[in-house]
């Protein structure tokens, strides 16, 4: 009897949880399992904004991949998922081919720049490890150049973060703490720096609860950042950005770092597999496969799942895609052992704590609101937590954090 | 009676020693002593490679110069001199004007790019704190940059240095062991790193025994620098450098990163302010003084010697700027107390030890050749004597390089 062939393409939260659970949950000779990753490294992504600010190295962010999987049962093949081939039931890879009989799309988030003209081109986006330690080399370029130009061009030290969601507080909470520090390394008065945090939308943290919201605003702006809400990025060029201003009126703001953090869609192979989706999302059926498709299931950011008590999608987390790993991992079992019913995955949010640097941060963790040190110690144990969902306590002391207050 | 006014412009090898052997010769209502230098902290020079490689911090190779003058009799100015006025016996600054009794020039070299078109536009010299820095930074953005991009572009990787003069050689050591590192950091091939020196002139380190040269270029070699000897510089632009290649052709190297060390020329202000120079250099009297200009002492990199036994002139060194630096204070001693004779100035050559990374060297000291251990560890106690001269056991226990072997 052949042995059925499960394949999990991208090792993000996902992903990898969905392989580490599977593993468990199976024997050696029950079933193929091939994880695809473009990088034989998994990444936590919920960290990038440290790396890419330069207060947390980036090898601190990821591990090997090999380190959290069992080889007896899983393959795993480093390549770039191209698109999925569903009639065919395979997946085509940048250097080769996979056929399976299950499978697993984990392929996470991309940028979404909404069309606006010039963001692709000319703004970075926290969006791998690639991407965040070249943000803070270019960061650290800027300050170093300063000082060797006879006249001094004020937007190498003009930082605008584009968004202030999630990813765009957070890294200005780390931005706050490392300017300084760069002020020092590089002669550079630390007057002459703006961070500026341009948001389309008329608040900051939507969802977030308004008396953390103003503690977090009134936190980052002692430390330096300016927040211009309710304020639309029309264009990006090489100088700058240029942003809306009352009815018809324009402002250009130069600046040499443009960070974009508004905005993530689903991985553009969704689409190009035909999967049927808004912005790479697909709105998968209660039990996380795809509609019409018995054969795939879709986890984490380029799933889509409608929280109905307010009747909007839940924002693309690790949380959920975690817990949704589980779930999958579970059903595949069931499927592959030829169970007639698969579990429904219902999101299960235990709360979500935004970071203001490594010492501050807030959040809502089991029902209450925190502030703070408080606060920034639940965030470190949610971060140290992930690892230990996927590689227990080694992982753990590998990679956590325990810079404690 | 009126106190003689001595204004000393330039805080490198040759002003500071000047300075600081002055402070020590002269009562405090003798003279009024003003130091001129465009930062608060002098730089080793001579150093600058490291921190240009990365393997050094750039605030090792730095001290503030209130350390080493005496207050009481010592006036510190920063600033930047823009031209001497030597009829009105006067130096113009960019944000005020100092009247002298006696002038010591001590401003250092520039670099001399020879008229080839583009170097001073796309190429970065070894100069001074904030170019080293800059340097550095740039190398690691290339290194950064390198992986983010779905088309690979090799010329991130490809650094040219010009010149396989001491600088050159230097830099390169450093190079050698920083790029490892960084290819582990960035996660790069090794192999796709090109390291090119390219030197017009038909040998490398001229000068040196041909011995030494040699264990030079074949150490260099083996960790992966390529020598393209005889080979001119044609121009520069925005992809890399044009090469003349036998006799009426021409070829294009593609590199993000050149550096030019091909050669230095004394400050321009020299020309500006009237003195008879040859490429910002000064053929001073044997008192140091300028022919014609009494009351101007040119020391460093600023004034030509001659050899006379080959009939060409001294190379400019941190050696020679420190002797003449002594010399400079003492004549100045005695013109401000009426000695009728000057003291003549003989550069008196120790050696001349040159670096190829922390742990190996060439050189020659006290008549002896030497390579490997023993030069680098000679290496560090000519970079050690350099800070004891001038600010004693503690500055040399503060910046001094004890990493030996």
């Amino acid at each position: 009897m052949r042995k059925p062939k499960i394949v999990v393409l991208g090792a993000g939260y996902g992903g990898l949880m969905t392989v580490t659970r599977l593993q468990k949950a199976v024997g050696v000779n029950e079933v193929d399992i091939t994880l695809v990753n473009k990088n034989d490294y998994h990444y936590e992504t919920t960290w990038l904004h440290e790396a890419s600010a330069g207060t947390l190295h980036h090898d601190r962010v990821r591990y090997n991949i090999s380190d959290v999987i069992d080889k007896s049962k899983v393959d795993f093949v480093q390549d770039t998922a191209v698109e999925v081939n569903t009639v065919d039931k395979k997946v085509i890879l940048e250097n080769g081919e996979l056929t399976y009989d299950y499978l697993v799309v984990a392929l996470g988030a991309e940028s979404e720049t909404f069309g606006i003209k010039g963001i692709k081109e000319h703004a970075f986006s926290i969006i791998n490890v690639n991407a965040a330690r070249q943000i803070r080399e270019h960061i650290e370029y800027q300050f170093a150049t300063y000082n060797t130009e006879e006249e001094k061009k004020d937007e190498r030290l003009t930082i605008v973060v584009g968004g202030a969601g999630f990813t765009g507080i957070e890294f200005l909470g780390e931005l706050v703490n490392r300017i300084p520090e760069l002020c020092n390394e590089y002669d550079v008065d630390f007057h002459k720096v703006k961070l500026l945090c341009v948001e389309a939308a008329p608040m900051v943290l939507p969802g977030f609860d308004p008396e953390l919201v103003n503690y977090a605003v009134s936190k980052l702006e002692k430390k330096g950042v300016t927040f211009m809400i309710g304020t639309a990025i029309k264009e990006m060029n090489e100088t700058g950005i240029v942003v809306a201003k009352g009815e018809d009126q324009v402002e250009e703001i130069k600046a040499n770092t443009v960070v974009w953090a508004a905005g993530v869609r689903g991985n553009s192979i969704i689409e190009k597999s035909g999967f049927e989706a808004m912005r790479g999302r697909v709105k998968v059926n209660p039990d996380l496969r795809a509609p019409g498709h018995d054969d795939v299931f879709i986890v984490g950011d380029c799933s889509l799942m409608i929280n109905e008590e307010i009747n909007r999608p839940y924002p693309p987390t690790a949380q959920i895609a975690m817990q949704q790993g589980e779930v999958c991992a579970r059903n595949l079992v069931a499927l592959v052992r030829n169970k007639a019913e698969l579990e429904t995955f219902t999101p299960d949010i235990k709360g979500s704590v935004c970071s203001l640097g490594h010492d501050d941060a807030i959040g809502v963790a089991f029902g209450k609101k925190m502030v703070g040190g408080k606060a920034s110690f639940m965030k470190k144990m949610i971060d140290n937590r992930a690892l230990f969902l996927v590689g227990g306590a080694p992982l753990v002391l590998k990679k956590g954090k325990f810079n404690i207050l």
